[in-house]
């Protein structure tokens, strides 16, 4: 008997896992999680049925999310991580010895427990002295907060099920009002490629570009997401992700990557045509 | 009654597109070729039953294989294409007013045939009167030929069956020496991901960079191949993809593309860590 694990990329387009032993499945009060042992990939995450996280392909989502920012702004200190239950975003931001204090609001307790139990590779660093977890609802979370955080990251789930309030212009109100003068946001910005995600991307970016002055889209490979091609947002008061990049100052931190390097940094904000255009159709 | 097209990217992972309609199905001498119906990438040829063209995303691979030499080098008249039976390399290099010559080398008859008749989107310009049509080995085609080509573009299949030759150090010698002073080689350069294709790219690399004086690699989004992280190889005898680029220059053409830009063109060149310390992997 074989095991599979697939996923629907479109209605027509279908992605398929073989599966050595499905490790974990639980349903919390938000949504359904499964944790798969598989053979290409490693451990694999899922979240009511779309991959999250695979151990063979994750450093390039969570290096690509926390580097960016902190070779643009070397002097972050306050990081507010939302969601990114899994902890992979964390661990890459804990080998920054600037930064001082990382709060990260997950709404879902039971998606860091079971990747704490299952998947160390990324959830290995939520209990660094300067990690600060709150279970809460990240929308919430930083509607009172102000000129707190130099750099948030949303980390989230598709604008489906709770991660949906993560891409109101009301949330990206909150974000900016949260950040510091030289904050910087960065956000899951979904894909160009099948018409659903992009329709997301779009109207994502839209918004981010009515409340922010700096909002800039880049772009890398992850071949577990639906077309293997994925979008981070760029959002700051007035800092420039090229201009702003020391990248003699970042290579003197010495820090290990696989995916991320200074050239790269620069490279991948360098966008497809067809991805400029739809960043800038004003009619979704 | 659900008709479904899979290919195996591994044993243990797989890629399944939704078809309408089997539109056509031969053996030619060389291989299988099919084309299909789809209703999420239009039509989609497939060859050995491997995905080479579909509609929707073709676009990004031609533009590729062919700006980014002509942007470096806009006084390129004589062109040889191996392989490439589609058509869509040849569509776009006749866009070029310049070119003077292309010929064009594929040898399996049957694929091109099939193609002016079922995807005319990419076999549109076989009949521009600067083409020539070879229906013959393109590793013999380049042995006798010397200072002829300005550009010459593999645009070959995998390193199997009869693309396999195409990735032996005396083809690339060959084409060494039928390219002219300021002559540049592109190749299919396989993609990083999954073992078996980046055990081919970091071989093909290596024998190319022992015959070229530059030998460069760069990197796009194609969602319908394996991983949908792609490469091409650049090689020269000393003009370099990023100094030699006339950014101005190509833009001042107009030339409409989807993918292809002067920006992209320079990050594409940017490698993720993990895919340059491949390239500079000489155990294989």
């Amino acid at each position: 008997m074989e095991l599979w694990y697939t996923e629907n990329h479109t209605d027509n387009v279908k992605f398929s896992i073989k599966v050595k032993e499905h490790i974990y499945s639980k349903k919390s009060p938000f949504q359904q999680i499964d944790i798969f042992e598989t053979y290409e990939f490693g451990k694999l995450l899922t979240i009511d049925g779309l991959v999250m996280v695979t151990e063979k392909d994750e450093f390039v989502y969570h290096e690509m999310i926390s580097h960016v920012p902190m070779a643009v702004n070397p002097n972050i200190q306050n990081v507010l991580v939302i969601g990114g239950g899994d902890g992979g975003s964390v661990r890459e931001l804990t080998r920054y010895k600037n930064i001082k204090k990382i709060d990260m609001v997950e709404i879902d307790e039971v998606v860091v427990r079971s990747c704490e139990q299952y998947i160390p590779q990324t959830a290995c660093k939520l209990n660094d002295e300067r990690v600060s977890l709150y279970f809460e609802d990240g929308i919430k979370f930083v509607e009172d907060k102000e000129n707190e955080y130099d750099l948030i990251i949303v980390d989230s789930t598709d604008p489906v099920g709770p991660g949906e309030g993560l891409f109101t212009i009301e949330f990206y109100r909150n974000c900016y009002r949260a950040l510091t003068k030289n904050g910087i946001l960065i956000n899951q910005h979904e894909s160009p490629y099948y018409e659903r995600d992009s329709k997301e991307m779009k109207r994502a970016h839209r918004k981010i570009k009515n409340v922010f002055e700096v909002s800039k889209v880049y772009q890398f490979h992850i071949p577990t997401y639906p077309s293997g091609h994925w979008l981070f947002g760029f959002a700051s008061k007035g800092i420039d992700p090229i201009k702003g990049l020391d990248a003699n100052k970042w290579n003197a931190l010495g820090l290990k990557t696989k995916y991320y390097n200074t050239d790269i940094h620069v490279g991948s904000f360098a966008l497809p045509t067809f991805v400029k255009e739809m960043l800038e159709d004003e009619t979704v």
